[in-house]
């Protein structure tokens, strides 16, 4: 299939999948509910070595956004207090001690991220059902990101994508299949379970980093998960799917009629899934290369972001 | 000891505990080195239910912050695209799809953090005797929160102080002296270890939250750790402290001369042991005193801020 | 009639006065278009003196705002570079000259306002009919501020109305009629005409800077217009109403029913007149009493915000 | 002159131009001093046909920033209520009406602005003589940009270069001589008087907008002033000195040792003359082109910023 694709079959492809109603009618989790207090008792299990892998890219004006999105900004850091005041004495006259503070402005996909189920709407719905008006200027109302404060640790799955190939990184608009996923799954001795946090590396992200250029990484064309896997997704039962670039699925789109992101349209407000974009993998994929071990303990809360659509983090992956 | 302190007294104590150098001159993890991979390894043996806790109070206009210290502000939750949008038929011509976007700003201390060793200077100097002059406007050159990116994992001990004491809460003023955490330890038959991230509860925050005010939570009075606690914290070798208070010491401060937060000019700068503040302990102290068990894996990462001096963090607590 | 309107009182009365149509279907100036280029050269006239007033609060965290409507916030000052830095000589070798820079954030109607005609909707509408829906997260596609960038120059007339009292403020809850404004106009010789800015005064601000506390200033009781007083307005065909309080309508509204700010629901969106909020008027207003001059040039230039629903200004009253 | 200066130079031109002192040791006023009240009365008979032109610039995301200086922003548009939300109905019950409200965060010189006499620095020192330490993480204690919030009203004249060479825009690096603003003031039959704002008009901003591409504008290379046009402005005793470029003075600057913007070292802190840049001068160029007419009354008052070192303003002609 692929190539083709239009907003009608990405609609029944949604309404195929639908998981709505599945864990109650008040329900604002989503598929993380597949992950069991044991599937967290035997992840931590994984640690084994005591070493830990931070996901997060640095938040700073170097970031990789451009605008994109109604005006998406880097990250803007603001001084509040500095040491070069606190050496002309003027800070202990005012407050008895000598301090730096600052403060952080943000949109919360700046970075590293996680989206909240509010994030994407299926027509005048998210998920569940739940009405999309009810994310409004004060924010959302149902399926915040708050809703996962203790909901992002369990098993993670790092499936090197880029490895597999042979490759630096995945060309732009390379589609990976179910197939792909299952064999680089499966070369890497490692099994995808239900639960998982599912992370795939494309290369993409190291590759602007060494080049010291993000060129279209944020809404540009970029490797990516083909369409077809939200069956993949759905049938796996995985609790999360988080990728080194900007979108998780591949781009341009496998539309054909402006359909923008349709992967996107299936899994957030249908399936109830969530995505991890923008991770920051260098470190990790280098470890899971040299010890052929692909699976580890995941820990990524987000902030407790009253009614966000998102979250920035910086996940931990511990071996 | 106790009241009745001086400028003088505060910064004595500092030059005897100081451990600049102990880690070479070019450190900037402080205390965080004495954690050893092994720690880790045995820290994740601790979870043993999977049972998540979240530690991080809720980010939003209701945080205690008050404008103290030059204005820090309580976090501003921004909508960048909304629902109410969405269903008016406007995003899908311009993007494609339909979504809900935001941003936050927030002083990195607005709510639940961690300090940065870049937070508090001795003199003209911060941890390892770097100049202060090292933070400008443009941030933290040198002991930026981004240098604990992946050192905020551990084993946790809760010392329920409240508890101890059979109060809801510690009155303000209130000084928990180095003897009362050790009687704490052995009465919850739990060990404080080298490399440990310490957190005590005086119930401060609980009251709060269920009064519905957070009256002078942020810079007022407060029960606290007295002065004498650095010898404790640094002869322990303890990893971080902290607490469900907004400055971890007593307020009052036990100085007579006006000299602000006397234990911080020796903890962070000297020591180099970093505060975790305002941390949400409500649900782990229930938990905690429901199953007897006072230590957990700690998993508390910061987002990594480019020269932050400090970071707003939801740290997780599994048990 | 005053107290005990209804919601359908006023809806009727801005059915009543609505002028939608007036200047076109495409109009977005509203009641501006009273502004003739001869009323600008004759009111240029009335500087002899060459004496100004500025008109607006200073923008600082001392403001009056305390988080209504959703978290206004009062100005935030951001420093970007400091001299602190700069005698450090660090600024030279990055940017070859040694200077300070800042930000301002805040909100449109944090202090001393215009209100743009996009700011009240009646019904799903807004001023001349445009749909309410034209303003959405991306800012107001009609009736934006930008559209009076260069309109808001004009005859200004003082109308003060706690000097005609002889009290030093109104007390809050206290009514100002049609009847009481043309009183003062006659007690002050000065003419109200077509097109003129009218400003009158109740003394609120210059207290409430007097006794230091803001106390309910934003949003609580004050002394302001009577609901009736939209047909003075509409009548006379003035071009702006503006004031030394948060709302310029009395305070606890003429209402029964919970509809809040009834006089707003007709000004601007029926009658398409703007309102000039939180104006300072304290030297202008001694001067009006001690030379009896009561009008004035009046160039009140809002900043050219795109889609702006409001700006910030410091209006310039010159004698 | 011209090429070839050097930051020795510089500092004695500083040195021989400095008026510190002339208006007292507490001065912060610069020579805006040199406006007079019959000044102002007598700028006003200029409006003769009532016209108003607006000088600044749209805020928005389209503006010319691109990170310079510590990452200045382009202004950032924020809605806190929409009219999306209002149709819902979800606004009456919680507030009682319908609205829209927003906010704004933008650097002070993010586009259309003044300068404080705060913004630029001579070693240790700014105007006047006070310490560069006065300006510190909480803004500038003296020479704020709040001195001016009455001051910048007066006689504004317009010197359009661009049109005097008989050009659509000067080239960049292309120097304005002291000779040729005089030459320029010659052919338009206007004369610079003490106190006069003086605006001329180079063309590129008008470029920039028609190539909707602002390329190297803020920042890169640029038409502008001489560097010996210090002497001129000295000596003609004017009030201010604005233009349609990002920084008044040519770019690439005259000095061969990396001394950036020399010219501001001079004007700013020693001769105490502050800048309106990034003007809007296409609809005020046009016109005077058509009547021939080059003076008219300047309105161009400055938010009231506590502490600010500068402003973003909307300044308005008046013919």
């Amino acid at each position: 299939m692929a190539k083709g694709l239009t907003r009608a079959d990405v609609l029944k492809k949604a309404e195929e999948l639908k998981n709505w109603g599945k864990w109650g009618p008040d329900d604002q989790l989503g598929v993380l509910n597949y992950i069991t207090p044991a599937d967290i008792a035997n992840a931590a299990k994984l640690v084994k070595k005591g070493k830990v892998f931070r996901l997060g890219l640095e938040l700073d004006e170097k970031g990789p956004q451009r605008g994109l999105f109604g005006g998406r900004w880097n990250p803007m850091h603001q001084m509040l207090a500095t040491g070069t005041d606190a050496v002309q004495g003027i800070q202990e006259p005012l407050v008895g001690m000598r301090y730096a503070d600052d403060a952080i402005n943000l949109p919360t996909q700046a970075a590293t991220q996680w989206d909240a189920l509010a994030h994407v709407f299926l027509g005048d719905q998210m998920w569940n059902g739940y009405s999309a008006t009810l994310v409004d200027t004060r924010g959302a109302h149902k399926n915040g990101i708050e809703k996962f404060a203790d909901k992002m640790v369990g098993r993670g799955v790092l499936l090197d994508v880029a490895k597999h190939r042979g490759v630096k990184r995945l060309p732009d608009g390379s589609a990976i299949t179910s197939a792909e996923l299952d064999a680089v799954a499966r070369a890497e001795g490692v099994e995808v379970r239900r639960g998982d946090f599912v992370i795939f590396n494309t290369g993409q992200m190291a590759d602007c980093l060494d080049r010291g250029d993000w060129g279209g990484y944020a809404g540009g064309d970029a490797p990516g998960l083909a369409f077809e896997t939200v069956d993949w997704i759905h049938k796996k039962q995985i609790a999360g799917i988080c990728s080194d670039t900007w979108g998780i699925e591949v781009r341009p789109n496998e539309t054909t009629d402006g359909t923008n992101q349709p992967w996107h349209w299936v899994t957030i407000p249908a399936i109830g899934i969530v995505h991890g974009e923008i991770w920051y993998l260098c470190e990790l994929v280098a470890d899971c290369a040299a010890d052929g071990v692909y699976e580890f303990f995941l820990c990524a809360p987000p902030l407790v972001i009253s009614r966000g659509t998102g979250s920035p983090i910086n996940p931990q992956a511990i071996k």
